[in-house]
C-alpha cells in the first residue's frame, strides 16, 4: 500500500456527514487531536449528496434548513477547532497494533485510505452513515479485469481519453456532464449509452445534452444492459448490447466510462470483525462503543435498542462518544461536564472573545 | 382541590424548557394531542430564567445562540403544531387511575396544578430540568402559618396591600421591582429588608432604587436574618432582627413579601414513587421510560449510564420518548420512521406548502 503520509493523531472520524462533523466538534471540545476522512469530495455526507436542497424541518431549534445549509453551519461551528478534513479518501484498511508484550499499544490503530493516507491513532469513530458512496458497477462478468485500464469509474486526466473512442454509460447527471465535457474538449467519438432517451436531469442540463446530441457531438445509443464483452488479445474491443427493440448491437470502443450513480456500501468496515446486526454496528448507549475497545460508531451506521436513524440522535451519540473517548484516553483523570455558556476553557477553544461573552449573570439569588 | 377545567389529552409534558418544547414538537409529529405545563410565567426553563442572554456555543448547527433565542426558535418550530402551553402552573398532584376491573384505565393519569387546572391523559413526560422554580422561603420556624394571609411569596392584587405596612425582603431584582411598584402606587409604608445596602441589579434599576430610598419613598432596613417573630392573637405583628452591628431590632408590619430568589425543587415529582437515583429519575435508554409505565423523563431530570446534562442529549431523549409513547398508545400499529424531508404527512402537519418543498430530487441513480 502506497502511504505517502503517516499522520499521528488521537482520533480519526470516518465520515464527514452532519454527525461526523459534530463528532469532530465534540472531540475538539475535549481537546483531543482529530482528523476526519470521507470518500466524497465534499463534506455533508448523504445530506449533501442525496438531497442538498431539500428542506429538513426537525432539527431542534432550526425550523427549516437544507442539507447543504446544515453542512455549512456545522463547518462554521467546527472552524475554530481547526480539524483537518481529508475528502475523497475512502478508508480501505484498519489494523490493530500490538505492543511487544502483546498488550495494547499506543498508537492502537493504523488506518489507510485509497488515496495513500495513513493514520496512527488511539481511537476511531465510525460515522459512515449508510457507508461510502461507491460507483455502481456495470453488472457484466469479467469487466473488472479492465478496470483502471480501459474501464474508468472515476474521472481520469485528458491524456487518457483524447483521440479515443469513448462510451459513457448511464442516465445520471454525472454521465451527462462527462459526455458534454468530453465532446467539448474535442473528443470526436463520444457515445452515450443509456436505456432510454429520457434523462433524470434538471431542465438546463437536459437542454444542453439534447442539443449536443442533435448537433451530432454526442452519439446517443439506446440499449438494454450489456450482455457480453468482445475482447482480443487482452484488450476490450466492444460491448454486445441488446437494443430496446431486441436486436443485438456491437458497440466498439477504446474506453468505457460508466456513470451509473453511487451506491452506498459499508465496504471494508464490514470486514473489520466488529459485531454487526443487519449490517449495522452494534453499540452500547453509554459511549456508543462497538465490540472493539477504542472503536465507536455514531449516526446511521450503528444500532442499539430504540435506535432511530435521525440526525438529532446522531448528535447525541457523538456527544456521549466524545466523553467516553476522552475518559478512555485519560484513564487517570475524571472527565467532567462543562458548559460552553460558562466555561472559559471551552470559550478559549472556540475563540470566543471572553470580554464579550455576556458573562454578566442576571441575579436570581438574594 | 379547586379544578375549574378538566383537559383530556393524550400526553402532558411537564416543563417548557428547550427539551420540553422539543418534546412537544416530536409528540406532535406523532400526531398525539399534547399539552405543556410549566411553573414559570414564560417558556424557556432554566435557559430563559438563569441565563437568558448568555451565548450557548455547542448546539449542533447553531454556532452561537442565547437561551432566549433558542427558546424563540423552538417556539417558532412548534407553532404549526398548535400545542397549548399552560404557564405559571406548577403540577401539584399526580394520580394513577384504575379501571373497574383493576386493569389499566384510559385515561390512565390525572394531573392537577396549583392554578386549578386538571388534566386526564394517557402518558406523561417529565421534562422538569432541575425542578420547578419555587420561591426561596424565609428560614424562620413558624412563619409558614401566615403564608397566604400576611406572608406572600407571590404577587397579590393591590386591594391586599393598599394602606398596609409592608416589608419586602431580599436583594433580588424581584425585590427591588416590587418595592418600587408598591411605593409608586402610593403605599406610604414600604420597608426593604436586606442584609446590605448593595444589590445585584443592573445599573438603571439600581439607580432607580437608590433614588427612591434617598427620597424616603422606600425605607431601607439593613438586617441579618430574621431571628424571631412577634405575634398577638394569631396575628403577625413584627419581625425581630439582628442588625449588622449586632443590635436587636423590632420591625413592625402588616404584610411580609419575601423575594429571596427562586430555588429549583423537584417538588411533588419526588413523591410520586418513581425510581430515583441521587434525586434524578431513572430511565431506560430505549424510550426514556421511568419505573412507571406511561411516565417518561427527558433532559436534566433523568439519569442513565453515560448521562450528561446537555441540551443536545435532551433533544435525542425527547425524540426516542415520542416514538416509544406513540408505540405504547398504538399497540396494534407499527410506528415507522419518516423523514420531514420526504414525508408528505409530516410536511402537512408542519404546514409546509408541498408544491415548494423542494421535492425535486437531484438524480443520483441511473
Amino acid at each position: 500500500m502506497n502511504t505517502d503520509r503517516l499522520i499521528r493523531t488521537d482520533v480519526v472520524v470516518i465520515g464527514a456527514g452532519p454527525v461526523g462533523l459534530y463528532q469532530a466538534f465534540q472531540l475538539g471540545l475535549q481537546e483531543l487531536a482529530v482528523h476526519v476522512v470521507d470518500g466524497l469530495a465534499h463534506a455533508g455526507g448523504q445530506c449533501a449528496e442525496l438531497y442538498p436542497h431539500k428542506p429538513i424541518y426537525d432539527l431542534p431549534g432550526i425550523p427549516v434548513c437544507s442539507g447543504e445549509e446544515l453542512t455549512h453551519r456545522l463547518l462554521r461551528q467546527l472552524e475554530p477547532l481547526r480539524v483537518p478534513l481529508h475528502l475523497g479518501q475512502i478508508v480501505t484498511t484498519l489494523r490493530r497494533l500490538a505492543a511487544e508484550d502483546g498488550m495494547s499499544a499506543s498508537p492502537r490503530f493504523r488506518l489507510e485510505t485509497d488515496g495513500g493516507l495513513a493514520f496512527a491513532c488511539d481511537a476511531i469513530v465510525i460515522a459512515a452513515g449508510v457507508g461510502a458512496f461507491l460507483p455502481r458497477k456495470v453488472p457484466v462478468p469479467g469487466l473488472e479485469a479492465w478496470e483502471g485500464r480501459q474501464v474508468h469509474y472515476h474521472d481520469v486526466p485528458p491524456e487518457t481519453w483524447v483521440g479515443q473512442r469513448i462510451v459513457v454509460m448511464g442516465g445520471t447527471e454525472a454521465a451527462a456532464r462527462l459526455a458534454l465535457r468530453l465532446a467539448d474538449h474535442g473528443s470526436s467519438d463520444v457515445t452515450l449509452l443509456h436505456r432510454s432517451d429520457r434523462f433524470a436531469l434538471d431542465e438546463a442540463l437536459d437542454a444542453e445534452l439534447q442539443s449536443a446530441i442533435g448537433a451530432g457531438w454526442i452519439r446517443l445509443c439506446l440499449g438494454q444492459p450489456v450482455q457480453a464483452l468482445a475482447s482480443d488479445d487482452g484488450r476490450l474491443e466492444a460491448l454486445e448490447i441488446a437494443t430496446a427493440d431486441d436486436r443485438r448491437l456491437s458497440l466498439p470502443l477504446d474506453l468505457l466510462m460508466p456513470r451509473l450513480g453511487l451506491n452506498p456500501r459499508l465496504g471494508p468496515i464490514a470486514a473489520w470483525g466488529l459485531a454487526l446486526e443487519r449490517k449495522h454496528l452494534v453499540v452500547d448507549t453509554e459511549g456508543f462503543r462497538t465490540s472493539e475497545p477504542g472503536i465507536h460508531a455514531v449516526g446511521d451506521v450503528n444500532t442499539y435498542p430504540g435506535k432511530r436513524k435521525l440526525i438529532v440522535c446522531g448528535f447525541h451519540e457523538a456527544t456521549l462518544a466524545a466523553f467516553a473517548i476522552a475518559q478512555w484516553l485519560r484513564p487517570h483523570e475524571r472527565v467532567v461536564l462543562e458548559y460552553t455558556t460558562t466555561s472559559t476553557r471551552l470559550q478559549r477553544l472556540l475563540g470566543v472573545d471572553q470580554s464579550e461573552a455576556g458573562n454578566k449573570r442576571i441575579g436570581t439569588g438574594a
